[in-house]
């Protein structure tokens, strides 16, 4: 008998618990794994011999449960970018040492681009001395960003999170007889997929947003103006979502060209909201306001994505079943069916080596020729993946979630 | 037979259109009146002649409860303040002419302070030419600053939108081994109900917010820095709650006190959370953020309480039945009643008179002697309020709501 370790990295989403809860629910079912531990704060908390045992910590069924519902990590996490090992070898024996030392046989990483590049690194090494330590990671990012996987885990509930936000958002802005323009700020440095999400908010009733910019194409202050001059005629209340990450032609960030200065004479950066608020209430004149939907878009644990959720847990239990079989360097993933029944997806892995350090951007035909909005077929990519809700469990009103392990201030 | 008219006027609430349900509903099931119209964007459509038959569009029992959690105002709103007689006699010639014209025997006003101050108004001008026009005001404002109620509706969903804004905040910020400081800023100028009410957040496994600031008591910079640098040395991650009202000892805005100048040269005005971000990075050098929730906590009507719907539809009801018995000038109200059978309220109604321009400010009994925290004593007012969820009805993932009857951009 052996035991396997988790970990979790990179930034909070809704969804990357449930798929640690899928680990630990599918090295529970097997008799191919003793214990499951986790390492606190990612890899970092291997050097630290920081971890917990979870087959005890999640005997019963209701507190997986629990899991899968709680926002960001229960292990807590890291931003750690592992070494060459040209660059650092002792750093690579140290893991070995640790794994050989608790009778590891398999190592689980949930994350984003980072924590796969760390587990192919961990593999390739494993290879190179022959260790048996299986690798296997599985993904998580509400940026959407990675490759060789239909969508990752935790960005349907964060598309779900700024839809359902922007609905009631176009709700709340346009109850008065007046022209107003409502600038929605959304999170992705370098890939558009949830500002692109925004486009999910629209109903038979509401066409909100009127107007969405992607990073993957430039930003162009004077058209932006015309847009908007244009929608406001037509709708009166305009709803604008952009990304964080928007820049012009010249690749400036559209955020960093109105820094301002405060009274000490130091430069502040504004978000890319905020700018254009400001640009429109100077050349435009018309009541505007900025909203940045910030964090509570990766966090929204209590309005998750059921289809995201469910998938997360999928992916976090197969990962176990191919290490099971004696797969290693390889990230959990699904390939979405186009078959007559609709949305379906089918489960597999692929290797991490095509995975680590590439991104994946919104294609450009999920953008339409004026810049400004989604296409139909961006729709179609993105609605399956906000379908259902959860059921959360309510104490004294507030969602019922699992305290964070490694917290100071979230814990039992 | 005669008919009445209701009308909403504001800002918008999670639960305004609830209380239109109630005065709709109670109109339906009683003989007393015919028809019920609404007039459009409050009591400016009656001057435009904008208004719709209620009873026609609201015929079915599932239509009306659709419109209890739909956010905003479904007959919109307007930011019109009544002149006095002696002002105007003109406006109230008008309006009563159309009363006549259109066999009014009620007017129904949902709305806040300003809303409470018209409905004042036309009752005394009523009672002045011996009109028998009926004039009942229903409340709403997430601002909980109205007297002689014990909570306002809307007021409940705003502030459990709030708290577990904060809750998942609490989870977002604690999973790194750093320090931070998160700034979260919520809505209310003059009275620190929302912003007291984030203290819910609070759990058996989390003390955030651990830091809590309104507007009713001074704002102290110097101890606010040495609060935070306590704080972060107990728990690390740290969550601040800030009304958007704080102000200093001279009275003075704090979002005012860190003016920032574009490049053009344009003085730009921060709030009050992106002036205390600034604050806290320049002088504690710890890293720090600021979110504000926005219109998001008044729009919330995915996750409004079930407490404020019900209250908000009951206190509509009840107005009806009040005209029906002849009584006019009054607002439709609800009482705390400290039985043993734990939270309970009871109904009635409040001179207008004694209501329309007075505020609620938070008692300082609800606040610590430190100034930077509320007592136990606010915790137990508040914490009924945020019970209880309602069942939304989801279409495509998303929460399915009313389409707002006036808007150019949310209706059939």
């Amino acid at each position: 008998m052996k035991n396997c370790f988790v970990a979790q990295s990179g930034g909070p989403t809704a969804a990357i618990n449930s798929s640690l809860a899928g680990v630990i629910s599918a090295v529970q079912k097997t008799e191919h794994f003793d214990r499951i531990y986790g390492l606190l704060n990612g890899i970092t908390g291997l050097f630290e011999n920081r971890f917990i045992d979870l087959s005890e910590h999640f005997a019963t069924e209701r507190s997986l449960e629990q899991l899968k519902t709680t926002p960001a990590m229960f292990l807590g996490s890291c931003r750690f970018q592992l070494p060459s090992v040209e660059e650092d070898s002792a750093v690579y024996e140290k893991i070995f040492a640790f794994f050989k030392e608790h009778d590891v046989a398999a190592f689980f990483y949930i994350g984003g681009n980072d924590s796969m590049d760390t587990a192919m690194k961990l593999s390739a090494y494993a290879k190179r001395i022959g260790s048996q330590v299986k690798i296997i990671g599985v993904p998580k990012t509400i940026d959407n960003d990675l490759v060789h996987i239909d969508h990752t885990p935790g960005f349907g509930s964060a598309a779900k999170y700024v839809a359902a936000s922007m609905l009631e958002m176009a709700y709340d802005t346009s109850i008065y007889k007046l022209n107003s323009v409502t600038i929605v700020e959304v999170m992705g440095r370098d890939a558009g997929w949830l500002t692109a999400a925004t486009a999910l908010a629209r109903t038979e009733f509401s066409d909100a947003p009127h107007l969405i910019y992607l990073p993957e194409v430039p930003f162009d202050t004077e058209q932006f103006l015309e847009d908007v001059r244009e929608k406001v005629i037509q709708y009166n209340n305009v709803l604008v979502a952009v990304s964080e990450g928007i820049r012009d032609a010249q690749g400036n960030y559209i955020s960093a060209t109105e820094a301002t200065v405060d009274q000490f004479g130091h430069s502040q950066l504004s978000g890319a909201g905020k700018t254009l608020e400001r640009l429109v209430a100077r050349e435009l004149g018309i009541k505007v306001r900025s909203v940045e939907i910030n964090i509570l878009q990766r966090c929204g644990g209590h309005f998750a994505s059921r289809t995201d959720l469910e998938e997360a847990f999928r992916l976090g239990a197969n990962a176990v079943a191919y290490a099971q079989e004696g797969i290693s360097g390889m990230m959990s993933t699904l390939t979405r069916e186009n078959g007559a029944e609709g949305y379906q997806v089918s489960y597999g892995y692929a290797d991490l080596n095509e995975i680590a350090n590439r991104v994946k951007s919104v294609p450009l035909s999920f953008i339409n020729e004026a810049h400004n909005d989604v296409t139909d077929e961006a729709i179609k990519y993105l609605k399956p993946l906000i379908q259902g809700e959860y059921e959360t469990r309510y104490q004294n009103g507030l969602p019922c979630y699992t305290p964070i392990y490694c917290s100071s201030n979230i814990s039992r």
